[in-house]
């Protein structure tokens, strides 16, 4: 294939091309994008980013929106995600296991939400253009099964100083805002993908080592950061929802009593793994009074979402802290308390290796908190759809 | 070739270099360095960048500065800097069009000056050695031929948030600082290099997603952010010229009424194309009124240049938002407006791929625009020397 | 080896190691790390990083601390460093010289301390598992031998331009908090490690082109930095002595007067190198008027250590500025001056091509400064041990 006739051509479809551009009144000054990348080394012609191309959704879906506390369906009814987090696309793909016989597992176990969490490490490793490539798989698996999918930028650590808990976390404040830039600009207007996890988990402590081990953080920093990555995702991405989790490994709420974070479309995370709260007594009485002191209060204001939760015993696969519960008291309390509250959740994890797992193998043989929480989502009462 | 002899040498010739720095107060803190380096793994040996050296210059040229709002010459005559943008050096190496007969045509055209742009991606990939090579040829062929250059930082987007137009225009802060570091020690007391244009196209809009799609970006920032590296560049070249553009891809000049640049040697840029103006009648009053508002009214009090302009027909050649110009009016037009004004500037692009062109092929067969544009700079009256 | 057996092998090692984290209120929240890792591919499972194991230390070491403006032993004796430093084990190795023949010669010298400069391009592009392996080696060599180690970030430039002397020399705010971490994690309690250099040589000149050249920084933000670095080490080793250095190349301390790091357990450092203090009559009263003034009176109230000094004729092997002295005073003089002061100090460098050399080969012959600084370590008088 020769340059000439390929400069002809583009030339010919980049003119095709120009009615989308006419509409805007200042649009894109591209000049140096003459002809389809042939060679590495031409970087002036990268192809600028496609949108998702949304005639591939086979399902009518409804967009979830937010009005008042509640998450709501473009036809005003109140909705409650309930699903599960799935491993990352990187590392699912390296099993052989990315793929829709999954996500129809997922929806077999009464799912209709399912949290897809992207590692910094994989999606510098793999590029946007593969990762665009598995979230339009997801977006597509997800619709065809009438389930939502929460996008989440898996990161653990303290994006102001750029120190995190694990290699897998590394990021920086600039590689987060093209991330949410690139993913609110290809999927916008598509209702599958319906909320954003800014942030996986801030925190400044480094695996227990104590407060600053991973540099200073505020609330007040954090809550600049966060308007600012959101008014990135809603330039692009007027409706989506933006789900923010507070410090501690997202686990705190209470700053948002008297500092929420000040833009509009915005949910509340909280990460309420069994050992985080540390009441005195062991009782279900005293959980319910932590939860709602420290994240449980938000949802009279807010929509909330757990989008981590779940258990294992203490001699368990992958058993570690804070996710260690011995007397199986933790899910039924959980759930009942977000039951109680209209708060949405995702379980961690649908996967045989990350842990607390839901499922011990890839027949997808449910473990302890498996059974649970399937058993939750399959109950007609608790899920609507 | 052993370490020993080359340990030899290298003290030899290390101490031969001491008188050079033995007139500085306070010099080199160089304990590190004491080989040749012989091997990548010998960072420790990695050379200290040179100077261009001036005696490869044939032909004794006028330095240009600044008095008043005028360009002049050392010997005090007003200047007007007339000439056409290259493709990046690396683009033309990799076209095998990268040599003086590039630069003899040009100078054929009647131009005074070219515009060398150097994208971020080009100056990581082929490293700085690299540039030094392609910049020295081009400061020896148009020191010949008595035209001069103007070097640009070729990026586009938002160096506050880290956000860009493409992967061609990736920059931060750090390294557009240290490009422009390496840049005016090089090239101190050279008068071939006239210009600096610190950095080609600030904008906080992804190809027309809108304002903040690339993050925020105000005036108030983005003059600190020029100071910071004016004041890098001075430390350096004290007599070079500072080019700086606005916001909107360099487009706007505004701010400047109100809140100028605070340095000495600062020249202002303006990428005029046709469809940035969106005057209510397509007349040439309406045209020159906005003009003179957005950006040529200053060049009542400061130096100016359109360091970008030009114009193709909507069904020509990579016609795209802003640059299409159907009635042939805006190349006569805006060449009036600038020559009433003294104002320099460069067309864009000689080069037969980079829209909008002014060559159509690589025996240099103008384009409409590059007709129009060689006409201009060959007429004597518009072209000084 | 397969996975199966893999997973349940880590994951009874893993529940092994859980008594570990149990006495932490908050500890560990490791959901990826599942298995060993097997493959580059499997980011998840990156070990966590393991602490320095203490068991392997054969000597019985005193911890050395701040009390007032001396270092003490734990057994509360005066104590002064004196030694040299080395290379950086990246280059030692490339050599074939890092091993205990050169701590023991070191030793043979008189030296009670090494200082070991580590650069930021050498600990990139070994990567921190191996420059864990090579400061072990380090910590097991001077403990057996009775010697103490300083950890050096070796760096000469501006951290908050990002703009550095030398390409060995290019790191980042967020680099240097993460090596501190790593290295204040992994010798926490190990006395050998007892002192941190947290910079070597912060400057805002490049190799003498003036005040600015490397971009703007003043003692406050250095300040600044400085303390946010101590919190880091601090949080992971709340004992161990953090030494700072000032402005020029770490010669300055007069800021130290008035603006002193507000933090505890701090030391300073000056790089006090022939030609660094310029008085006008070349005797000795008024190179200690001079360097009274500009760092030697830090010693009234806080520790003190010169962790650069040295010299060499000005036809000697690399000579330059600011360490060429050729009258033989410099030694004699500045050794009297730290001795009057209780100033500790270490001598650049132990390395035959690192200038000003104390060797000049690998027989380590000693230069003409190796002389004088061995015969000044071995006599009674001055080394305490």
């Amino acid at each position: 294939m020769n340059m000439t006739s390929l400069s002809l051509l583009t030339a010919v479809l980049f003119f095709l091309s120009l009615p989308a551009l006419a509409d805007k009144q200042d649009s894109a000054v591209t000049h140096g994008m003459t002809n389809e990348q042939v060679s590495e080394a031409q970087w002036w012609d990268i192809p600028y980013p496609d949108r998702f191309d949304s005639s591939l959704l086979t399902h009518e879906q409804e967009f979830i929106t937010i009005a008042g506390k509640n998450f709501v369906t473009s036809s005003g009814a109140k909705y409650i995600f309930r699903g599960v987090s799935s491993a990352d696309p990187d590392k699912l793909t390296y099993d052989n296991h990315w793929n829709k016989r999954l996500f129809e597992e997922i929806r077999r176990w009464g799912a209709n939400t399912v949290r897809v969490p992207i590692h910094p490490i994989a999606w510098r490793n793999r590029g946007q253009e593969w990762f665009f490539d598995r979230i339009d798989e997801a977006v597509i698996w997800a619709n065809s099964l009438d389930m939502y999918l929460i996008i989440d930028w898996h990161s653990i650590g303290n994006l102001e100083s750029g120190m995190f808990q694990h290699p897998q976390y590394i990021t920086t404040r600039v590689e987060t805002a093209n991330f949410w830039k690139s993913i609110a600009h290809r999927y916008k207007d598509v209702p599958t993908t319906a909320v954003y996890e800014l942030f996986n988990e801030p925190t400044d402590d480094f695996i227990g080592a104590g407060k600053g081990s991973l540099g200073k953080l505020t609330w007040e920093q954090w809550r600049e950061t966060l308007e600012s990555l959101i008014d990135i995702v809603q330039v692009y991405d007027p409706t989506v929802i933006s789900l923010v989790g507070g410090l501690n490994w997202a686990y705190n709420l209470e700053p948002v009593a008297e500092k929420p974070v000040r833009r509009e479309r915005v949910a509340y995370a909280s990460h309420a793994y069994p050992q985080k709260a540390q009441p005195e007594q062991n009782t279900k009485e005293a959980f319910f009074e932590l939860w709602q002191s420290q994240w449980g209060f938000v949802a009279e204001k807010y929509p909330v979402m757990v989008t981590e939760l779940g258990w294992v015993k203490e001699d368990g696969y992958g058993s570690h802290i804070p996710v260690i519960n011995n007397d199986g008291s933790y899910g039924p309390n959980i759930v009942e308390f977000m039951k109680e509250r209209g708060i949405s959740w995702t379980a961690w994890c649908f996967d045989p290796d990350w842990a607390p797992t839901l499922i011990s193998d890839w027949e997808f043989t449910p473990t302890e908190q498996g059974r649970f929480f399937r058993n939750v989502m399959q109950s007609k009462s608790e899920t609507q759809k």
